[in-house]
C-alpha cells in the first residue's frame, strides 16, 4: 500500500493505546471494510507529527479476502471511508517474499523550512519549519557532504532498542526553490530514531552562523547521543519515498535477510 | 501589502461583525501595532474558505506613522503577531494615487480539483477538491475557450449592489499537473461575486460528461443567474496574484477613475 499523510493531529505511526495513530486508524479501517483482523507492517515508523507523501506498508491476507477487493475498488472504498488526513494512494498484490519494512533498499525524507520575514505561507504551515533568522544554504550544503556515507550516527541518534547506529547516509543537500523556502533532501539505506531531524537540527545552526561548518561532521566521533544538537521540530519532515528491489531480486533479498536474522540471534 | 491566507477558517475577507474574518484580524492588528486606526481597501472581496497567496491591499497612514515603521521591521513585527493562517508576505510605501481596488488592471485566481481515486492529498487537503469521478480536461479546455473575452457574465453572477456584470475574462484553461491536480487558471479585468466559482462548476459539469462542451457558453446569452450551475465549493479557489499599472500610469488611470466615477453619479 502506497500511503500518504498529514501528521500534524496524529501520535506517529505505531499504534498506542488510547492515541489516534495513522496505523491504528489504517488497520482499524481496513479491518472494518475487508472483514478481517489487519495488521501493517510499515517502510518508516515516523514520530509524532513528522508527514508523509510516500509512505509504504504491507499486509498479509487471505486468497478470498483479495479476490474480494481488487486493489482499484479497496483505494475507491477506502477513500470515502478514511479520515481526510490519511489516504491510501495505491493498493497493489506483491510477492510473498515482499516485506514493506525489511526489504526497503533506501528511504528518502525531506525537510522543508523557511526563513522569511513573513515566516510560513499560511497553505504550507502545516509542513514547513519558520525560522526566525536567514539561513546560508551554501554553508549548509558544505556541512552536510561531510556527513555523506557510512557512519555510525549515534551523536545523531536516540537510543532504541539497541538497534545499530550505523547507517549510510546517500544524499543531503538543500534547495532553495523558487518560493525561497529550503528543501533539505536527506536519504539513506535505514534511519535511527530522531536522526533525520538531528541532522537537519545541527545543519539549522550551522545555517545561522552558530557553528562552523565543520561542525556536525565532527559528532560523528561521539559514543552516545549529543546533547548540544536541537532536534528540529517534526512538522518541517515528510517521508516522500521508498525504494525497493525488482521482483527477481526479491526473493534473494529475503533469503539473504532470512539468514542474516537467524545468524543474529 | 501583499497578503497570504488559509480561508478555511475565515469568513471571507469582508469585516463582519462577530465572525473572523480576514480584513477584521488584519485591521485589529494593524491597529494594534501600529497605534492608528487602520482601514483596509482590498484588491479581491474572497468569499469564506477562499485563500490568496497572491491579495493586495492598503491604507493611508500619517507620515508619522510611516517613519516609525519601515517596511522590512512591520513584515517581522507581524509576522510575531499575526495568526498563523494569515501573512503579510510584503509592504511597500505607493503613490498616493495607488488604489489596491480601483487601480487593479487584472485579478488571478487558481481553482485546484483532483479526480484521483483516493482523493485530495492529505497535506493539500486544505486547497484542493477532490472529485468523485473522472475528469475529462480536452473537453473542459475546449469549453472553457467558447467562454474567453468581453461578455455578461449575469448568468454566472450573484447579484450585489446593482454592479455590472460585463467582465472580460483574459484567461481560462486547465493544466494537469504532474501530481495529477487539475489547476484551472482564471484570469480578469475583474471578477463579479461567485463568477470564477460559477465558471469553474459549469466546467467541472462538462469534464464529467454530464454537460455538452457547448454548455458552459451557451449560459452567456442568459439574462439571470442560471439555477442550473452548481458553485464550485470555495475551498479549490486561490487569488494567486493581481496586476497594476506601473508607477507612471498610475496618475493617469486615477483621474480618468475620478472622471468615471463623477459621470456615473
Amino acid at each position: 500500500m502506497d500511503i500518504g499523510y498529514d501528521g500534524t493531529d496524529f501520535s506517529g505511526w505505531a499504534r498506542q493505546p488510547s492515541r489516534r495513530t495513522v496505523c491504528g486508524v489504517l488497520e482499524d479501517t481496513l479491518s472494518l471494510v475487508l472483514r478481517e483482523d489487519v495488521r501493517l507492517t510499515v517502510a518508516g515508523r515516523t514520530d509524532a507529527g513528522v508527514h508523509a507523501t510516500g509512505q509504504v506498508a504491507h499486509t498479509d491476507l487471505p486468497e478470498r479476502v483479495l479476490a474480494e477487493h481488487p486493489p482499484a475498488t479497496l483505494v475507491r472504498r477506502l477513500a470515502r471511508v478514511l479520515p481526510a488526513d490519511v489516504r491510501v494512494f495505491g493498493v497493489e498484490r506483491v510477492p510473498g517474499e515482499f516485506d514493506a519494512r525489511f526489504s526497503a533498499l533506501c528511504r528518502h525524507y525531506e525537510y522543508r523550512v523557511t526563513d522569511a520575514a513573513f515566516g510560513a505561507h499560511p497553505l504550507r504551515r502545516l509542513d514547513t519549519l519558520a525560522w526566525p533568522a536567514a539561513l546560508d544554504e551554501t554553508a549548509m550544503n558544505q556541512a552536510s557532504a561531510l556527513l555523506l556515507g557510512e557512519h555510525d550516527f549515534v551523536g545523531f541518534c536516540r537510543r532504541r532498542d539497541g538497534a545499530t547506529t550505523i547507517r549510510e547516509l546517500q544524499r543531503l543537500d538543500w534547495v532553495r526553490g523558487a518560493d525561497g523556502v529550503l528543501v533539505a533532501h536527506v536519504s539513506a539505506d535505514a534511519f535511527c530514531h530522531s536522526m533525520v531531524r538531528s541532522l537537519v537540527g545541527a545543519l539549522l545552526a550551522v545555517g545561522e552562523g552558530r557553528k562552523p561548518v565543520e561542525w556536525p561532521a565532527s559528532l560523528l566521533s561521539a559514543t552516545e547521543r549529543t546533547s548540544t544538537i536541537t532536534v528540529a521540530p517534526a512538522h518541517g519532515l515528510t517521508l516522500v519515498r521508498v525504494d525497493y528491489p525488482g521482483v527477481d531480486e526479491l526473493a534473494d533479498r529475503a533469503a539473504i535477510t532470512r539468514n542474516v536474522r537467524t545468524l543474529s540471534r
